[in-house]
């Protein structure tokens, strides 16, 4: 069949057979099929969607474009953690350690940020001597070690997803809920877990606008982990502030840090457990999420995970003494507080404004060259629902250029919006959808 | 406005501005738009379709993106017939005189025919010595003179539907209805004609399917057309066999003198009446299509309209003589008979093996280099519901070389379907629609 003829049944809403789809994306990955024809499927596929054996096909195909990283070896339940990355995003390094002392694996393949503020990988290197493993046998062999295992980002796993994912964003064609499933999901396929939790970000400023819409690209993405055989759960979570308070690199790392001490910002605290209660859930050691939730609670408070911190951040040649004196992480020149100009209630807290007052004193890459400063950022006193009055610190600043600072002031007092009445404060999560 | 932008608006069935259309065809033409995003735009179209202020917009960019060619200097009134060019269509050759007869001008650039037949050029430099104008002036002049003028297609007429139109080939966006409209109209006001007669045809083999589909078809030009205040009246024709009873060069410049004569096939004759029934309810010599009709027929019984195709050949350099005397067009050394196997009502002859049929004694190009033999091709002896019983001949091929010979007999035997019941034989226009 030819390739026009492909895009025309897609067009005209008859199913594609696995040997069409597959053909499609062979020769597009050979550069037989140019970009104007897969740019016509895409769009066609974004109004007539796919079914639930194209999605299979079509994830499998995307998935077996690059490498399969199986973790052999690796003798722990993984559980792996995937979010769309906010600002202030720093679960992964809350939670791992927390996993590790119920014995739940993390074994990750992380990526560099580029953007508002650094990625995991560079948040964990503002630990002095703090170097990642290599090989994957390095990795494996601390995952079995200390339960926590995390390295850069491999250049090729889904490369396929690369390729389209340039296309769509040129084309008006990110937006579709089976290209945005099969996009997440096949990079989750290509790289090993037992159990895989998700997280898809609702509102505004995230590509899902509506509840209903998060929804069905949950049912979507669960849907194909059931044919892959994965035990998934999706949760749906809520855009309308940054994570937790601290923004900047190693002020996140303290922020995790302290979370493991028990002593968190509640919003995050709440998350990272209901986390690790979902990650219970999954492996079968909790009859529920919140049972799950609940043992999470009770394990913060014996030391353990904090414990698996240190150990974590040992085995890969970093100064596990940061978790007890915050000094020995590098430290900002100077620090300055934003103070509120007007009274009211907390309603919003524009996450890219806050990515971007931080990135421009240096927390974040705006180039893929650009150099971290691993001290900067800034800390968020005032969080949705407060009560805030005139004078009162909104968000502390933490510089050691002052270049940008005023640009960046005005960029976190834009980023509040208040109400004059009282406003309830949500919970991260909004929704928990289970697959299995 | 970004590219991306305009898809997107597109996608979400938000109408654009002319200056966001016009942004995009001229960045397209400049090169500085990718066939991906065009390709990604059409099929956003294909879903959504265009507003009439839109198309109007659109057609118009397509427009101007080549020469426009006004005819200065002509002195008649001039309507042009577009057709899409079916099998055996020689609508052009016994309209034209028939016209001018009645003092309507016909000024047409015309095509070198690429498949089953050649195309008007091809079919009237079939006649010894003729050469059309190379000039406009010189075909500007022969309208003046003789009422009709027709020379070969400048390649610069609406460039840039040829470019859309290869695009749309590959990726399943030839079948919308707006751009299908656009296409055609903007090369259609690109050439001046102050009437335009359309032909859409309808059936399995043509582009619209249903007389539903082919009348959107029709009301979207009819709208294209009076945003350009041009008079215009489609003609929806049905599919179901060749036009007339001659396919092939030569033979078919002998059924249009004949159907001059007033001894054409009935079908192709009548047709010809409504065209010239239908130009003049244009130009306003007739009250009614059916009126216009009545006088056409009346003016072939004068003979002028035979006149008029003499002095149309000689103004070109042909021998006009081939009127009265055939023998001095081309003619094929040998003919055959194809007969009829088996009896019955003919209920269809599907045009485009009959078009193949005649291709492959040599009637038609089956590449742009290839030569054509004008002399040769097929007469068809029996149409849609005529009676057949085997033995009796089905159509006369005629042939110089007889290496495609059995071919070309399987393939006529092929081409027509037979029903045991009586057929009604259906008129060519289904339908008429008037744009003013």
């Amino acid at each position: 069949m030819r390739v026009v003829d492909i895009i025309q049944r897609k067009r005209d809403g008859q199913e594609l057979t696995d040997h069409q789809i597959a053909a499609l994306l062979d020769k597009y990955l050979k550069g037989s099929v140019p970009d104007y024809q897969v740019a016509a499927f895409l769009m066609a596929v974004y109004f007539r969607g796919m079914t639930d054996a194209e999605l299979k096909t079509f994830t499998e195909k995307m998935m077996h474009s690059g490498d399969i990283i199986k973790f052999e070896g690796v003798k722990k339940f993984l559980v792996d953690k995937h979010s769309t990355g906010g600002v202030g995003d720093k679960v992964t390094i809350a939670l791992a350690p927390l996993l590790a002392a119920f014995d739940i694996g993390t074994a990750k393949l992380s990526g560099k940020g580029l953007g508002h503020t650094g990625g995991t990988i560079d948040k964990l290197e503002s630990i002095p001597g703090f170097v990642f493993p290599e090989t994957r046998e390095e990795l494996v062999s601390q995952v079995n070690q200390t339960g926590v295992g995390i390295m850069g980002y491999s250049e090729n796993i889904v490369p396929l997803d690369k390729r389209l994912y340039s296309l769509r964003d040129v084309t008006a064609t990110v937006s579709s809920i089976p290209l945005i499933a099969s996009s997440i999901m096949s990079k989750k396929l290509a790289v090993y877990a037992d159990g895989i939790m998700l997280d898809v970000k609702v509102g505004a400023g995230a590509f899902m606008k509506t509840i209903e819409e998060a929804r069905e690209l949950a049912e979507t993405m669960l849907g194909i982990g059931k044919n892959f055989d994965r035990k998934m759960v999706v949760h749906l979570t809520n855009m309308d502030q940054p994570l937790g308070c601290a923004v900047g690199n190693a002020l996140e790392v303290i922020e995790a840090i302290e979370t493991l001490k028990g002593k968190g910002p509640k919003e995050f605290t709440d998350l990272i457990l209901h986390l690790t209660g979902t990650a219970l859930y999954i492996k079968g050691n909790a009859k529920s999420i919140e049972e799950g939730a609940e043992m999470a609670s009770h394990m913060i408070r014996t030391g353990e995970p904090l414990d698996k911190m240190k150990q974590f951040i040992k085995a890969n040649g970093g100064d596990e003494r940061i978790v007890n004196d915050y000094s020995l992480l590098p430290t900002a020149s100077d620090q300055v507080d934003v103070i509120a100009k007007k009274a009211g209630f907390v309603r919003k807290i524009e996450a890219e404004e806050i990515g971007k007052a931080a990135m421009i004193l240096g927390a974040g890459r705006a180039t893929k060259e650009s150099e971290l400063d691993y001290a900067v950022g800034l800390v968020l006193n005032k969080k949705v629902g407060d009560e805030v009055r005139v004078g009162e610190v909104l968000a502390t600043l933490y510089y050691n250029a002052a270049d940008n600072l005023e640009d960046s002031i005005k960029k976190v007092e834009k980023a509040y919006d208040f109400s004059s009445e009282k406003v309830e404060s949500q919970s991260v999560v909004l929704d928990t959808i289970k697959g299995f």
